[in-house]
């Protein structure tokens, strides 16, 4: 077990040389830096340091080493499985002030961000360009963050997730050493993929100060349309085929009939209280005629005849907001609730069958739960709305989560297929890749931050 | 300096112990697989085991592991950058005889595959199913092999590289441990990305004995055209201006005159011998319509007008295939030449400067040069046929590698696309990443091979 230096009042002066008064201790905003948007009990930091550039983090890395004292990157707290949590104390390095879009640089079809950029500001920016960075996840997550959770959301059925999407890293080790990962060319053969290696790795083995992604052209047509379904399986089983046959479509995201009324609640929508596809179309204008008429067979099929089309720009944006506002939504279905959401992501022809499954498990839940996931992708949410002062439904949740996830990786699944390990999933990270990969993971940790500064707590117990 | 045991004849009987008479110590077989198809100086092992299974390269490692032996794996022996040279000697395992398709799965779009499956066997058997899977170097090369070099070709423009492909590896450690890292899941946020650290290591960090692989629909229309221009900025552009507005061709492959003329030669064709692109379009009917006219106004724009389409499968299939043996073709220009090629990939905006900035250089050298490259990705080849007993050949083909490299890398691009490291491009990688970000390489490197007998001398001097 690693032992950590206590934070005193000479290393509170030490970092106020570094950052001034951007070095934060009031019990108000370390409490704020702990908490992140999970069931996670909140861990407040010592201390919190708006970092300004990537020297000073460099120089807070540094200090921290000398002192041995654990080291927490936060970028907007929105994080679902407590990786802000600073479970053994110490520094909350909090990038949010780092928000410059640093370059766009159309032609290439790339920029370089620092990493509190979040992915809405990102997309503002990029306006007037016609292009767009297409990774979602519900919240409005900074980039860093993101990169470091291997983030990705409705989009990822297209484009990929943070893993396909980000070209290059600057990255600051436990030692205060700073690397640059990749290059801006769109594939290499170049030694070790170190910008996959800190893409996910949870600010474990270092803090990622800016990105350089990739951005798409926005396409020429693209259409949106909301399709209730007779049943789940229907539902589902439309995606899978739609996915089998390879339809290029942009979004294809299934929510149950519970997750629709919690959204038409939040959201004041009046959409039909039924399983429902949320379904995006893109690209040039016959070709994405062509992609509706192949997904409208395979939908009437299934029992999903009734197209709800969004004809422009406005209301396309408004149905995927209700969509991106689920986990709130769904968190508003019981106000004071904890939102304990499981996240497995299995091989696409197991998904019916993992869903049916997850939801007959949640029958039996002594608080209400819903279904909404990327299902393109074969990944699902199952948000838990859980008292957590009752130990009786922690415990049951517990109980749901271990067996939606058992089953995931019985079907040779996931356990996580975008928020990441964090604090709750470090033994299914053991029973996903057994105890020999992930002492290969320890093995690269040791190597990386010897002394167990970054992040200490997350991903491995 | 790491210094390695001999191989002895105890050694020799321990290997035999494990594999019997498949471990080959004849000079012709250790010569044959201490030589890869570059210029590079061919090193032949001490011994070859061609194993069978796991468990048999668990054995060897474990064995080679206690005695410090070196170990270097072996697919097909098509590798650019000396990979497969046992430059320090020890044993080579040869996996081309694991050359099972496991299993493929249609309804999930993967397969699982032995490491000695070429991408030729796996297309074959995937005939029937209307999948395909299509990463396509040059050379007929093993997935296991594909995957250790990270290696791509004319399709990763739309399809992506082994990175993006391989979703689940079994590997062998250095200590004869087996990990499997991935699921088959589409996308995972649990733990460090170990499948993207695999790929592209170039057998330096453990033995990969089984794949996952994610395969794709055929598209329902495939349309193939040969387009030659007028001059190669001309080409260059049309490219970049594809690239620019999203148009998903399949396949996007520039040609300068001299290796038309070549491809004529070895191939048996007439192509105009002018600067030409190879295109292909996939997708819907209507889709590849939209395309195709896209792409055609863009040519036209750029003055590649005359496109010569390959009108059925087979006339499609003998274009890809003199693309694919364009190095053979180039080679034979020359013949007795050693092919030295250089695989550098810049962002799409710099590239008609960059091969612009190659034809310069390459037009002093003694020895001709061709251009050819995978243009949609920024990355291009530029063979230099070179008379290996010529030193004063060599030094010119050593320069004017730099001079390409170093323009690369001056464009934020990378010294390799998708030929690796190997024992070419060592002081590169360093000029590329910088001795920190090298450095960490070098750590995880120490992390998982104390001993240091997993491919030594590769990528790291």
């Amino acid at each position: 077990m690693t032992s950590y230096s206590a934070v005193d009042s000479a290393f509170i002066a030490a970092l106020r040389a570094i950052a001034g008064d951007r070095v934060l201790t009031s019990p108000a905003v370390r409490e704020q830096h702990g908490r992140d948007e999970s069931y996670h009990p909140a861990h407040a930091p010592d201390a919190v340091v708006r970092v300004a550039s990537t020297e000073e983090v460099a120089a807070v890395l540094r200090l921290c080493s000398r002192h041995r004292i654990p080291v927490v990157p936060y970028g907007a707290g929105t994080s679902l499985e407590g990786h802000i949590s600073a479970v053994h104390g110490g520094v909350c390095i909090d990038l949010s002030a780092m928000d410059q879009v640093l370059q766009i640089r159309a032609p290439d079809l790339d920029a370089s961000v620092q990493p509190g950029v979040s992915r809405e500001a990102l997309n503002r920016q990029l306006r007037d360009t016609g292009l767009f960075f297409p990774i979602d996840p519900g919240a409005n997550a900074t980039l860093g963050g993101m990169a470091a959770t291997r983030a990705s959301g409705t989009n990822a059925v297209r484009y990929g997730t943070m893993r396909e999407n980000v070209l290059a890293l600057t990255v600051v080790l436990a030692s205060g050493s700073v690397i640059r990962t990749g290059t801006r060319a769109r594939k290499s053969s170049s030694g070790y993929d170190l910008t996959r290696l800190f893409v996910g790795s949870e600010g474990t083995l270092g803090v990622i100060t800016e990105l350089t992604v990739r951005l798409y052209g926005v396409p020429e047509t693209l259409s949106a349309a909301v399709v209730p379904f007779a049943d789940v399986p229907g539902a589902v089983q439309a995606v899978i085929e739609v996915m089998q046959l390879g339809i290029p479509v942009s979004r294809i995201e299934f929510l149950d009939e519970l997750m629709m009324e919690a959204i038409n609640r939040y959201s004041k929508r009046d959409f039909p209280r039924r399983p429902t596809l949320f379904l995006e179309f893109g690209g040039m204008p016959a070709a994405v005629a062509e992609q509706v008429a192949a997904v409208r067979g395979i939908c009437a099929a299934h029992g999903g005849a009734d197209f709800q089309w969004a004809s422009n720009e406005a209301e396309r944006a408004r149905l995927w907001e209700a969509r991106h506002k689920a986990a709130y939504a769904a968190m508003a279905l019981r106000p004071g609730a904890r939102n304990w959401t499981t996240d497995v992501c299995v091989p696409i022809s197991r998904l019916a069958e993992c869903i049916a499954g997850a939801r007959e498990d949640a029958a039996q839940a002594p608080f209400p739960t819903v279904v909404a996931g990327h299902v393109g992708d074969g990944n699902f949410h199952l948000p838990m709305l859980v008292d957590g002062g009752d130990p009786a439904e922690v415990a049951a949740a517990q109980r749901l989560n271990d067996q939606v996830v058992r089953r995931a990786l019985a079907m040779d699944g996931t356990c996580t297929g975008e928020h990441g390990i964090g604090l709750g999933k470090m033994e299914f990270l053991l029973a996903e890749h057994g105890s020999e990969a992930v002492g290969v993971m320890r093995a690269i940790k040791q190597a990386l931050d010897p002394l167990g500064i970054m992040n200490p707590g997350k991903i491995f117990a």
